[in-house]
């Protein structure tokens, strides 16, 4: 199967494009309702979540069946993500690029090293 | 600059490494408070869309000012999914491909073309 | 049953401080997972009214089913905002009413009349 | 000013209900847009604890300015709910006790004091 390494972003945009397409949800794909899609599959994710420590969320990795569910909710987020992209014809990698850009300025590593950004977090 | 084009998932994923590893900024990056990022970039993109139709939120395209702000805040969401997925190794590509594979047999192309998929969504 | 015309806020609050406490889980409500549940319950209620169009979801009134199930999601966020308020001792009445003082500063009801608070919202 | 003692849940919804019908704002409660409206809020309260530890959050007690913004956005989350409340004419007092009857019946007392209702929440 295909993996990070060797798949470019559009050709990831394409699968979702397609899945789509084939089941003509074009029509519910408004930039509305797929930021609520988003939402909701975030909670999701964050919902595998609730209850445990910050730091003992790391131990995910070592609990298979848990790890296996992260991933599926991850998918689900990144999924509507790429629907948003198309939907809005937004180029990802450009704007990933620039709002690190941004964050870079915002951020600068000698002053934020090893600080949490949480003023930034809070603007 | 870079497009989804001939940009890979991984060159994608290695950028947010970097900007996070200058800041050393891996001990606040669990997955509870990477998930709850998610989630609140989420909202920020959501609140772009509040009181809006549906049919009207693609009209956002016409108007520069606030798709920017889409844009910005949708490369939030993706810029912590890459986070989160860089913090527990996951492979995007996989993820997604293995999920639209499982919607695939939930919501077959003949059943579904045309119809909202909401029995999916509430399950 | 009781009702809201003859149960105080107080009332409220002490039906769910003590259902927390017959099972000793005080311990696991901080405010930050508190503010968590607020959120996954919200998404929840959320996902009721996905791919539905804005004007639609009124009918929802219509659909005894939906309409339990949407009651039991609201309780749901409703019951996490009486922890937090519970576990922080917010007095919520006043918190409300506060809140709405300061936003009828912000929204003079003859200049906001009629006019979708977009302004507001994306501040 | 009132507070929770002797403050109806019925009065705190006048206060909402008015607030709202002073602007004409009712056009816009539809409960799509309401549930939108908790969900952005309840995230707006979940960033006040972005990257703080569940048991630190516990502190927010003790400082004034975060205490007065956690208050407030937890208002706003209450606002919306009770606007929803009000939207749909559902009596939260009668919706959060069946809840609460409900969650007595899964969590028996005796089988689940002090363990974290883990299960629950994923289902």
């Amino acid at each position: 199967m295909l993996s990070d390494k060797e798949t470019s972003v559009e050709d990831l945009r394409n699968a979702v494009r397609e899945f789509i397409h084939e089941r003509d949800w074009e029509q519910y794909h408004n930039p509305k309702d797929l930021a609520q899609g988003i939402c909701i599959e975030a909670a999701e994710l964050l919902q595998l979540f609730q209850w445990t420590k910050s730091e003992d969320s790391r131990k995910v990795k070592t609990d298979p069946s848990k790890f296996k569910r992260v991933g599926e909710e991850l998918a689900d987020v990144v999924i509507y993500c790429l629907s948003m992209a198309n939907a809005l014809e937004v180029d990802l990698t450009k704007a990933v690029l620039e709002k690190l850009k941004l964050n870079k300025k915002r951020y600068p590593a000698n002053l934020y090293r090893g600080k949490a950004h949480l003023d930034h977090q809070e603007e």
